[in-house]
């Protein structure tokens, strides 16, 4: 297929990270850059600034101000969680999506998220596709959960995984200065998946880390939990406990469910509380002094920890997707693919078709996780180092953080 | 008085910060390279460690591990909350202590902590001085809280701020990406004075933080702070709350206490929690989405956004604490007097009676509250913004931190 000239929209989805908007730049400057594309459009809440024809001309903002989103967490255009209808049965949003795409003659659609933005990315595309409007659809991968299906991980995971390590290094040397002991217990974001839970044993590998981490992979026993935990508490006067937020029973049951009954857009449970939960039952059980943290949205906006590695390897899946779609390549998402060169992690971008990334969740391997079910192996430290290195050098300004200030000035 | 010659013990107390290490450098570091101090000996758990005989011979320890507890956080040599009895009514913890100094001929005692530990360190020297034991004994600062009297500020103070308000500042991006609104409710340290709950203004001096904060040195008024939530979330679609833990009702009554009955060592009430009941209230009270965010431990041991005048400044006091005694001086705590030459910050050591720090508190000025007292006033901006400058050069292993690791050798 040679190259479509027209207009692009780019649009942000889902649960925000530290690095999403290095992608948002990587698309954005990219593409301000490309012959073909007339024109670069950001969506004001993803797929809903569509609806809304609601878009920002990003031709109109200073150069400057778009790199500094390289260094600015969360979603700069915002975000949504709206989960399109399958358009056999109600193709409303579909038509006017079509209807906007044909007013700023729309050849370029880039969409950035997770699981269930991949589903909104392509359901669009197979629309387009049907309806015969020429357009080349490409998702961008986000999410700090690094669940989405085929990729070796996903932009925004490493940046996470690096905040969760260092904050678990400094709360273990907090949580055991006084000599009559405490269980603290650390409560981490990732609703099916454990990636993030898992990389607080990061901490524990570099000696300063939790004693016990638990991963919604396997089914949560609060007996043997209890049990892990006195033990630890007995030999150590002090224990250390990384959670996973959407850890469950056997039965299915989230162990926080109890707490909230409140959903997400999406129809998922939100949860939270957990920690103070969990807590809660060990100070009864043991009579030992407890602590709950819950990371809450720091873990997925500490920008002033993000990895170099993740900033620049989510600008290059942001690049890439352009790059592909004016090389005629439409329907696909972006990947990972991981190899090492004389020892040196390398990382390549690919690609993968949208059907098989959409609502596909990708799991911690079951041989990762230890036999006791309460902690990682070293194949998953190996898997997650790489992934965090580097420093970036953070703009500031007075020594606080410089963040990118976008005009966003509506397209005519 | 002449240099007195012999031991030293420095020891440790109450809660840690990201930089009390820094300190504890500053006066191990002086206090081994000085002829008239025999030996440098910590203390395991602050006063704790002299009455259990539980000291570490700090001239055993690698240079070059000693000078990375600059950038480690937490008390290395652990922490005590003990509350000493008055001397007058039970002496046998003074005793104790005095048959140590005898046992090790210390003639240095430097303690490391704030109220609580100010007043410790008072009593000790009061009572040496009524038995005639010769030996200089001089307070080290520390708090988060910056609630010492009599000095400017107090180390640790502007580290914990700047972690507070670079946190804001990301979770002010994260906590409006959706077109959904959201309260968000952060909760901060400090019982008494609202110094850490008034940093998070800083963000909002930088554009990007609380619409509110709640100080406990004003009476907080649950009817007049749902108003101000609604007004604001009406208004902007989005509302950023911070509170200080030790928020309280006209009566004195703290706003968290329903949640939590336990207390401390010292007899304080045990805080926390309150930012999911504030979140609870508001989303019962307006129907908002919420989301309550406690910044824990956290905040008082996150190393990694320390303020690089915060660990030089903490250097000095240690440093400061050792030369003055070895000059003879005892009975005093080191405090800050800060000036401006040429416009630039400049801090300096003073020297303040033990007798007049002890357990007093210092508040936030009234004037720097503002009128409403949901707010900060511009003064308190200027008062914390020079310390919090400056980014240290953290030593990393594989971009995690590095700690120092301590042989802790018991001294015979």
């Amino acid at each position: 297929m040679s190259a479509l000239k027209g207009a692009c929209i780019f649009g942000q989805s889902g649960g925000p990270t530290s690095v999403i908007n290095a992608s948002a730049y990587g698309v954005i400057h990219t593409a301000l850059q490309n012959p073909n594309i007339t024109r670069v459009l950001g969506a004001e809440h993803g797929i809903k600034g569509v609806l809304n024809d609601r878009l920002f001309d990003m031709g109109q903002e200073d150069p400057k101000e778009l790199e500094l989103l390289k260094y600015t967490p969360s979603s700069a255009l915002g975000s949504c969680r709206y989960k399109m209808k399958d358009p056999d049965v109600d193709d409303t949003d579909y038509k006017r999506i079509l209807e906007i795409f044909k007013k700023y003659d729309v050849r370029y659609f880039f969409y950035n998220g997770g699981n269930d933005s991949m589903d909104t990315c392509n359901k669009i595309s197979k629309y387009m596709q049907k309806v015969g409007y020429e357009c080349c659809v490409m998702g961008v991968p986000k999410t700090i959960d690094n669940d989405l299906f085929g990729t070796d991980h996903c932009p925004g995971f490493a940046s996470a995984a690096k905040y969760i390590a260092t904050s678990c290094m400094e709360v273990y040397q907090d949580a055991r200065v006084y000599d009559t002991g405490m269980v603290c217990i650390i409560e981490i974001m990732g609703r099916h998946a454990g990636w993030l839970a898992g990389a607080a044993g990061l901490a524990t590998a570099y000696g300063a880390g939790p004693d016990l981490i638990y991963l919604p992979e396997v089914d949560f026993d609060m007996d043997q939990f209890l049990a892990d935990v006195d033990r630890i508490y007995k030999e150590k006067g002090n224990c250390m406990v990384a959670v996973s937020e959407g850890i469950h029973y056997a039965d299915g049951t989230f162990v926080s469910e109890a707490k909230t009954s409140a959903t997400d857009g999406f129809g998922h449970a939100q949860l939270g509380g957990l920690a103070s939960l969990l807590a809660n039952v060990v100070k009864e059980r043991t009579g030992a002094k407890v602590r709950g943290i819950e990371l809450s949205l720091l873990q997925r906006c500490g920008a002033h920890l993000a990895s170099e590695t993740d900033i620049e390897e989510s600008y290059m899946s942001g690049k890439a997707a352009v790059e592909n779609a004016v090389a005629g390549i439409t329907d696909k998402m972006v990947g990972f693919e991981r190899s090492y060169e004389g020892g040196k992690y390398v990382c390549k971008t690919k690609l993968l078709p949208l059907t098989d990334v959409a609502n596909t969740e990708k799991k911690v391997p079951l041989e990762w996780i230890n036999a006791a079910h309460n902690g990682v192996e070293k194949p998953f430290i190996d898997y997650v180092l790489p992934l965090i290195q580097g420093e970036p050098a953070l703009p500031k300004e007075d020594s606080l953080p410089r963040f990118a200030k976008l005009k966003k000035v509506l397209a005519k």
